[in-house]
């Protein structure tokens, strides 16, 4: 019997190449999404349509409501940012962090694992395309992992978690390939923050632009945008 | 202007006296309460009447459903242990253990003391009486204290956040006899994890035991019992 795996899914291009990874390793994938107010709720449509095409035993969409906890343009009207280079995106911590969401998101993936008999989590963190948020570094997942540890039922008795982030140190180019190495069909997927009605892309907020150079840079072609 | 300070407040007598000793240290305080399908809502209704009658400069609840995530007595219909001594309590970590609840908890608590640009963070968790709890001891506690500092924008900028526990090293009495001191007024409190249709306490679930436990020791009257 393959081992569980809870993977954080948010229908976009790193998290679905993450899900992607640990069916390639022989996890058994619990995928968990969260409903937390976004302005872009498309992407859990993506999510959908990802567990359920790339085959995860279960799809768990949490609903956890971050806007009352406001100061993210993510979870408000605020305008996000447009057309920025990737040297501004690293300059500084954007308007578009949601105050400790990957602590949030891992602590509810932590949860939902141990309730299953999970050890395994995945989560699709960048640090060197990170965008300048904290919560997606090493020194982070270390902690969180030890924090997990101390606090849970599992890892006092000795069924230590791991945290996965099997993208962590890779360029976007290099997500992009082993994505299509692994066949995923990337024309599931979503990763603009600030999408039309229709849930086209605006291919100018910082998640937009990272997405088309790491499909230039890869030679590949982004299905989502012909 | 005195600095903010958020508190995660159940409504329950360990939570209650820790508001009291926030306050006392001169902070004002932002109480936020958790929504996650407790079996034992009344609790919301005591943290509303606490927050309101203690004058919390705002009272978050913020919904997160745990129930869909499962494994505990405290989020479906299983029965929670009755009429165990303090001993056999503390002999094993007890059904009615949420998955990593003060995880997801400080998390959100962690969230909203950025949105505010709070540092404190106060939590009425007790390694004493902790009644085998993992997530309620000290090491926990700075593990996630660490991980709050370099997973957050306002940790990274070196505002650091502090988790204030005042209640980590007391007994049940001893926290009684604080609150008590400080003007705590119990009767607004709600302890059992299995009331009465009426909101009145079963008497006999392990919280109800712990807190007629603390009030006897403190030789003080509990006003919910009367």
């Amino acid at each position: 019997m393959a081992p569980k795996a809870v993977v954080l899914l948010s229908g976009g291009l790193d998290s679905t190449t993450t899900l992607a990874v640990a069916q390639a390793l022989g996890f058994q994938v619990y995928a968990i999404s969260f409903d937390y107010g976004q302005r872009h709720k498309v992407e859990l449509e993506a999510a959908r349509r990802v567990a359920d095409h790339m085959g995860a035993v279960e799809h768990l969409i949490v609903k956890v409501n971050l806007r009352t906890i406001g100061a993210s343009a993510l979870t408000s009207e605020d305008p996000v940012p447009k057309g920025r280079t990737v040297e501004e995106m690293a300059r500084e911590i954007p308007v578009t962090y949601v105050p400790a969401r990957n602590t949030v998101f891992l602590s509810l993936g932590l949860a939902w694992a141990e309730a299953l008999g999970a050890q395994d989590i995945f989560i699709g963190v960048n640090a060197l395309d990170y965008s300048g948020y904290p919560d997606c570094r090493p020194e982070y997942i270390e902690a969180f992992t030890k924090m997990a540890n101390l606090g849970t039922k599992a890892g006092v008795e000795g069924r230590a978690f791991r945290i996965h982030t099997p993208l962590i140190s890779l360029s976007k180019a290099e997500i992009v390939r082993k994505g299509l190495e692994l066949g995923v069909d990337y024309s599931l997927t979503h990763s603009c923050y600030d999408p039309a009605p229709d849930g086209k892309p605006c291919r100018a907020c910082d998640s937009c632009l990272l997405r088309a150079k790491g499909f230039e840079e890869a030679g590949a072609r982004d299905p989502l945008v012909g």
